[in-house]
């Protein structure tokens, strides 16, 4: 049996759903939106990740014996409440942004739509799951646009929680990198894997080339050494002695990058092993990256930086009520008015502006019908955004799953080839895109 | 039946542990240290939290049918290996540091005691668990501290992967908190879990007062209302008037809070709701909580900066071999050597020295004998820091568990009570305490 994930969620919910059912609010139609107030950490664009897990978090989402037997033992809800979430089960629809997509500030990353009791309760979840691997898949985008052609492997299970590890694996191979070292990863999503020695292995025998005779018995010479447990010079000089100059690769944890990685290829190629690839793998982020593209550096691993976001831990975004049906069934916008975080009502249609296929703008259309915005939206040379992702309560398999991911893969290459060419600086700047929002005549349109 | 834990591991271990059966490696003993090389952030003390947690996914630790088709179709491991993986179980021995302890750079948190095979591949496991759970613990105690006698709440869910949210919870409860918003984390751990209602519950609803009066009559007038959705004054205005000036709270979530706070209170105060609490919860963190201190504010709710670990996401620790057999049977201390990541070999015994019950170092004995160290500090005023986890496989009951969170939180107190002056204030500084290294003869002392 799949453990439920309804309890991934913050009581709150829970209380407001006790006080709907009670004061009759509970079965109101809204629509609340998952959206970015902002990209944090000054970055040019941000990258979707995770709609497929949580399409399968929402599968499970549902309160069984245990779960129920909890919330009564602790009285988190009254009876009246226990009842309906014995049976609940998501019954509306959720629209989104495809996995992969890039988003901006505003950008209605999720949209659902179903009663209040329905929709409310999944906030903390859709948030968690949104929040973590959007910000791995935002900063690792910008690693591999820093790292160009050279191939980038997510190696950072250790530096974050073991579950979010897996969820990083993912979200990286989304936004551009080839393999993980989480096996986890690998079976649950079909990551490629991969992973050789640490220094424990040359340390656990008397002698480093004694370690390296016996990775390359069980690997064969094309493995790839771990060259700075004592002394690089010698490690590679080693390197070479025990598998000829056929060893298939290098890897350098330490020192001056850039400094080394040309000592090393230098060294490489003195010994005739030209062909022995370098792997660099020390405390790299983007900018590490940046400063080793002409080194001669053939790939590389990134563990801490990426799984926490480099610098930008969570995408921030939020999930708000933006509209509501009147108790005389007409559609209400609705927004918070106070302070800073005031946020914009409405349900909303996304479309991406291009010009030429370089994207211009994210236009949003503010309207409480779909098809409005998408009449008004066929007037401009645009790409619409969102896609059905939950239809009735019935989730759309191609959103989940191992064939998901390599679509969610393939989708974010594209999405990146329209960002003009100022979008893809490290420094920290302003969106690239601008959010336009256009609010249709909501009396307008066919129903 | 539970998930198995052991996939969430790297693919290096598992790489190893092919060469080490084949080179007759695998089975020499060896002793692996987790512990960090500095504390992040310019803390001046880290918080050791997750060994409960760690100690319930090693029991899960286990190659069942589906990890090991997944290893074999993969090509990831041998035959030999997957044959020795379908009966791996550890049965060496781990002694760590009291979850709640707090640690300073080189501190041992955990000595995992065992043959290569079987301790090599704990690595990815043991460090993310202890990486994530620690950093949240280490951000929350500063909070802690900051916050005084006013209760704290963890409601940052929605800004971590929705398992490491359960973890947090936890950590943050540990490390003195006093509460959570996450239902699962007081399902599992046994948590205290609070909660009233969002912004959505005020739009859901026509007037501001209809929402108010549904809350109270749902909860009762002591439930805390949210007074921020359109205008705070207005919003003070309607919750007295609804509830009467038996109001239990109102909750504050946006503007310049020691303002608004001080605003809040004397509307209150003139309105005859003398005893209604104030609750803040906007992007606070521990400097934010330090500039309330003076302001009328009864109680704090955190969240996305202590489940970010307030700017260091990661406690950064490492997991390295200290020491291994010999071919002759003897023991080695073994340390990487090269650039700025090398380690201190040899198995340690931790003590924290104390003056007047203040503590003065983190005193660390090296020797390959843990007998001969306590032998060693009993000449000093110092109180032992690692406790057995682990005895030739079997795990310590007393350390994992609902009633271990309970223990650890309890320890935490006593830990941090013995702290100098200096190591409670925020600002980035060095460790309060030095850790000082005594290394033992190795061939004195009893077997």
């Amino acid at each position: 049996m799949t453990r439920s994930s309804a309890l991934l969620t913050d009581r709150y919910e829970l209380t407001m759903l006790t006080a709907a059912l009670r004061d009759g609010t509970a079965h109101r139609r809204c629509v609340f939106e998952l959206f970015a107030r902002r990209l944090p950490g000054g970055r040019r664009f941000g990258v979707v990740a995770g709609i497929g897990r949580f399409l399968s978090l929402l599968r499970d989402f549902r309160f069984g014996e245990d779960e129920l037997r909890f919330l009564r033992d602790e009285r988190i809800v009254d009876e009246p409440t226990l009842a309906y979430l014995a049976n609940y089960r998501f019954t509306g629809n959720i629209v989104g942004y495809r996995e992969g997509e890039l988003y901006f500030p505003g950008s209605p990353v999720l949209t659902v739509d179903g009663t209040f009791a329905e929709a409310v309760i999944l906030e903390t979840l859709a948030l968690s799951v949104l929040n973590y691997d959007s910000a791995v898949a935002t900063a690792a985008a910008r690693m591999s646009i820093a790292a160009g052609n050279r191939p980038l492997a997510e190696m950072g299970s250790r530096r974050t929680g073991e579950q979010s590890a897996v969820a990083a694996a993912r979200a990286c191979y989304i936004a551009g990198f080839s393999a993980t070292s989480n096996l986890e990863a690998g079976r649950t999503f079909g990551i490629p894997t991969m992973g050789t020695a640490a220094h424990a292995w040359t340390l656990l025998h008397e002698h480093e080339a004694d370690a390296f005779r016996a990775q390359i018995d069980a690997l064969g010479a094309d493995t790839t050494l771990l060259i700075d447990t004592y002394d690089i010079a010698r490690g590679v000089q080693t390197a070479v002695d025990v598998a000829g100059a056929s060893l298939g690769g290098v890897r350098i944890d330490s020192g001056d990058l850039p400094l080394v990685a040309a000592q090393v290829r230098a060294q490489l190629d003195s010994l005739g092993a030209t062909a022995t690839k370098i792997t660099v793998t020390s405390d790299l982020d983007e900018h590490a990256i940046a400063a080793l593209a002409a080194s001669p550096v053939d790939s590389y691993g990134v563990g801490t930086s990426v799984v926490t976001g480099a610098g930008s831990p969570t995408a921030g975004m939020v999930f708000k009520i933006v509209a509501r049906e009147a108790s005389n069934g007409s559609w209400v916008s609705v927004a918070k008015k106070s302070a800073a975080k005031a946020t914009t009502g409405g349900r909303k249609t996304a479309f991406r502006t291009l010009n030429d296929s370089v994207a211009t703008s994210e236009l949003i259309a503010i309207s409480p019908r779909f098809e409005s915005a998408t009449d008004a939206a066929s007037t401009y040379d645009a790409r619409a955004l969102q896609v059905n992702l939950v239809s009735a309560g019935e989730i759309h398999p191609d959103h989940e799953g191992i064939r998901a991911v390599a679509a969610a893969r393939a989708h974010h290459v594209t999405a990146r080839a329209e960002l003009p060419l100022s979008a893809l600086a490290l420094s920290r700047s302003d969106p690239a895109l601008e959010t336009v929002y256009v609010t249709l005549d909501e009396t307008s349109g066919h129903q």
